[in-house]
């Protein structure tokens, strides 16, 4: 897994209920009997966990031995495919996430790079850890967390004024609050009203450039926010994209439709089998 | 979604579990409150789910519009994110697995085109039905399901023949088992001892059509078996591995790192807001 | 239910899960046969909740009829304890909340009264559900929401600074990040590194004026951020707390240890019975 | 927590389930990453678990070291909110169903001081282990255990006797079977069809020991039952409730919006940081 | 199903809970995905309940329509198997019940016959609701459930005395306690000490019957108990235990390894077919 | 329990989700307190797990002594009826299963003595094991295994051909399919289309196997199928049905209604009580 920093334990992110999705994901792969569990027994064995590096013309060939692990045979086999699975697209994630940040900062951009919660259901946790690890924000986790309003919630609520209002009403002081807005006016309105990040929807290159400089001119010491920008970055139109006068530019290309790493793990032979 | 077929209903093979499946995902995406529910309210809405098309220098136009899902508001928006999560993923599979069968249909290859088990934990129906959508065979779902010999079962047992007899003690008739082998001669243990299905490791080529051969006369009347390869098969090599001699080619390249199809659901604003 | 407003659908908050939550209740209270339901049946019932206000002295009569409900018999009387212990807790939080928030209006404060996460496990949503209710701020939801760093956190970091900076790297942009300090000094580091929200602890009265002053003044225009004050908080002491410096004043008066609301479902008795 | 005895046990009352459901609290509080964990690690700690007494005017000190936890750091903390939250509320149970006991015995009556049913939804476990370990009977644990017939069920049934049939029909000899009665008649319907415990409602002062004596007299040696008395039992008008002649006082005083004892997890300050 | 009544509605003794069960079960016998159920799909069909009665020599013909069944073809076929597994099972208890009951009742025996805890593991629900169908008496239904002390209860405590006092601290007055005693002085202890049922091990026939008079005249008039006698009663021996100075004879011969009664779901060919 | 073999470690077989099986069984019998525990408290014990054998006449000993636990008192008590009633049903089922399969061998039957499906909800993973350890095939584990079409299934396809084809497109190569047939010509259709195992139904004696010759002889040497026969195959007519033209008997009488074995766990009073 391509780690941001040697110093840091993602690991203890985890919550306790990671326990519990885990003994899921290997209900997933064992329902009833485990009939190899049965052929392999319980003998001692050692692992080794590889990883690979495919490209056309390589030569084949492990490029790391990332780890060594022991255990009873059935039970390496048991977790092996669960294991490997996880660790093939978080490390993915990870590995793009960084590709994309280290691109962004190639271009002098010093903002935030951030993924999305266009994740695979069930399966957050993992992807958001490897862009933690990847160096990048994970962005907000869930609806539960940071509020973003959209057009429907100002359909419904009337204005932003009051779609702001609403949210601060249930969400209350210890949730950032984005606000999407589609001209210079609204986010006018929604910087007044106290939004914490204004997103810039529809709003590209130079034009974009402008309206943030004027924005931030016209609130100077009196409002604090940032600016989001998100839709359909990627690598290809990154360095259009990397604007010092947004401070976030969010994109699911760093955990979505991402090469997965290539992992194996190689049960030693023992010397008396 | 791509259908490989317009007929069938693949939604009839959804277990029922299936709701508790939804229900954990969209647990994931709220897990205490639905802040922006509260601003949109329940509001009856129509909503339409539309296909995006992307690659370089497209205009960015929706390519279909797949459906039409009505619902309360804040009920539209709790589950939008989960189900484009999945739906987007989903596609992308059953769009891979009919682009890698076509592909191999075109080099004249009548057998079976096969995924893997290495799918993403927690999401494997998903991706074995978009397998299954895209028109290929899913291969075995879990380790209940067909049973694999591989190399660290043969150590343990201490000859393919044994290790075949233990797994049959225990897997009975009604499944199927295969062996993974290294060379003509294990090959020819395997069958013998009635292995249903021989993945033939470390076989490219010439070598392999011979092989195959060889083993098909010998056996001919007297086992039926099928020959499985595995192992990096991709779009740029399907070509060389796609030999008829092989009843099976699986390969995760259609359904690991693969392209998502952009799904988005426009939530359409009433004519009285 | 003391509702602060009769426009609000608080309703909307509640996320799909909650109805596992209530199951896993139901079942709490039968956890095998319902002997009862045997008895009574299913036969159509009518059942009236009432509030009754219960204080020394007072005429005991109920003060409200609150609602009526329909169903079977069995169902009404299954639901009726399981419902009532949430609605008298809720209510009673609701309740206190309010009274907190107006007797603190009373006093000209104008900024945030804010529960805890002092809640009864397993029963938060509900005891927050009544802090929004009642009209306060229920403060964050859980670890997982805003950051707060206390001095545990800094230890281990080396420094107030450090701790800030190894939160952000992990929480990003979309969470908040709160500090607890001992001194102005420490407040300082705390603004100087990004912290969203200053908890002023180990102060009180003219001091915690003066040290919000110099704050404020210190870093106007150049930093934002809100004070917080915590820790003992209640009815009797709730004057001298009360300090427009402060924004935020959180304690868990409101929701812990708190009077429930007396209600009943009394079924009515049909004319042919 | 304070405890009726030294001497035994309670902790030997919990069932094996009784760690899903410590885990369901832990996944409240932290349902997806653990920041703080994060930022203060796994270094090992000690902390002190320190019970405070706080009324008006008291100096404010910790009045018991209660225990000393020892664990990783971010296990601490982890767990730290759960446990107090936990704690702070069956000792208040404990503490007040002490207390009320103490007061009921300081007036003469011998028979039994009860809880009820009205507990907290999901926490009922923890609010009668605190009442047991407070001195007092726990009374019915759920639906599926002792039977109370109310109005309802009598209606449901035609009479008292029917009902009473009907539910031994199904609750066997198994289970205690109690029927609550408005008037000397129905009590004495209630005795005779084999009731174990009459609970005599809107029966008050001489009234009820009258009827209590008649009934007893009456049944003399041909039916064994008891009485329970229910109803807005509080420390109040505990005195003129506690009657000899009745067995059972009921009261959800001793649980219900009970003053909670604050506990607090101090961890130690190593040396070496 | 063998009915005591076809007054008597079972069903209403079900909890909410029994959904997840049912489920639970669904889930079990399709893990993942319903191959059949994508060939039948979703027509609508109808289908007939019918119990069979096999004996050796009988004609093979169904004796009798139980219930007609609707629905779509799939779903028919997904719930057929789990639905009469369980019917087969709670029939076959239910009716072995009644016949152990009627052959009882035939010996002149007047006291209660009941079943025990000897059930199929998560399957207790379901054979416990049998013996309530085949009019039986369902015994305690767990250890939650009524007290029963046994020896090593006994030398743990010391005394049947301290053993009976510790259970009443923590089962209060809601939960029956039973004693097994071995001799006529260990039940005099029991009664002594308010045991509600003595269970009379190792006692036989003229014995059993003598030391049961002796205790009853002893205590009459001063305790209230009951009776019970348990061990291998079958059947064959069903005359010789079925003493009237015995209040319960309690038996697992009528529910484990119980004869399953026969059923099966024909589903209707339609006419268009 | 008797086993087939004493080399074989069946045990391996288990998933990890069995431990979440026993859990629940737990918690079925110990729902909420455990009275008993709290008497008999933590003491260290052992216990002699000992198997009887009850039959009429039968001097009534113990006739093994299986195995010693040891443990906490309440532990062994809480685990005990949950673990012997496991036990009793699983060896009961694994003793039945021994003697057909050499009840079969005794008249010259070469073929595989299979169970079936019908096992009681929740319980299948331990009566498939049963199975296992008696020596015969578990047959298809769920409608997620093996696919079997039946009558319903090819009139909704119109017929045998369409059905085996629509089971074959989402149940691929790894799966094998059984079709239940009522002729020769409908197995000769089953056979062309590719069936993997053919179920005669309505065949027997002479007929069956003349037409189990014919087909053999029709498709020798181009396809490779197994006759099942199923259907009310006892003990008592076992012999009729033990053709050797028929690969599999599958039956039900090894694991439904089958007399369980007596168990019982001693715990040991130590010499100091």
């Amino acid at each position: 897994m391509t780690s941001a920093s040697t110093r840091d334990h993602f690991e203890h992110l985890l919550p306790p209920s990671w326990r519990t999705q885990v003994s899921a994901w290997l209900a997933e792969d064992t329902p009833s009997f485990d009939y190899g569990g049965f052929v392999v027994g319980e003998a001692p064995r050692e692992a080794f966990l590889l990883e690979w590096h495919m490209e056309e013309g390589d030569t084949f060939e492990p490029v790391k031995h990332v780890a060594t692990v022991r255990g009873k045979a059935r039970h390496l086999l048991l977790g092996e495919r669960v294991a490997l699975n996880m660790l093939a697209r978080c490390s993915g994630v990870a590995t793009k996430s960084k590709q994309i940040k280290d691109q962004a900062r190639g271009y002098g951009y010093k903002g935030i790079i951030a993924g999305t919660r266009k994740t695979t259901p069930g399966f957050r946790l993992v992807e958001k850890y490897g862009m933690l690890v990847g160096g990048i924000d994970a962005h907000r986790h869930d609806l539960s967390s940071m509020i973003m309003l959209k057009d429907n919630h100002i359909w419904s609520s009337g204005s932003i004024t009051t779609a702001i209002k609403q949210a601060r009403k249930v969400g209350g002081f210890s949730l950032l609050l984005e606000v999407e807005v589609g001209s210079e006016q609204e986010a006018n309105e929604a910087i007044d009203a106290g939004a914490d990040i204004i997103m810039l929807d529809n709003m590209e290159g130079d034009q974009l450039v402008d309206v943030a400089h004027r924005l931030r001119d016209k609130w100077y010491g009196k409002r604090k926010f940032l600016f989001e920008s998100s839709g359909n970055i990627t690598e290809n139109n990154l360095q259009e994209r990397a604007i010092n006068e947004i401070d976030i530019l969010s994109t699911s290309v760093v955990h979505q439709s991402v090469q997965h790493i290539d992992f194996s793990l190689k049960i030693q032979k023992p010397k008396d089998v």
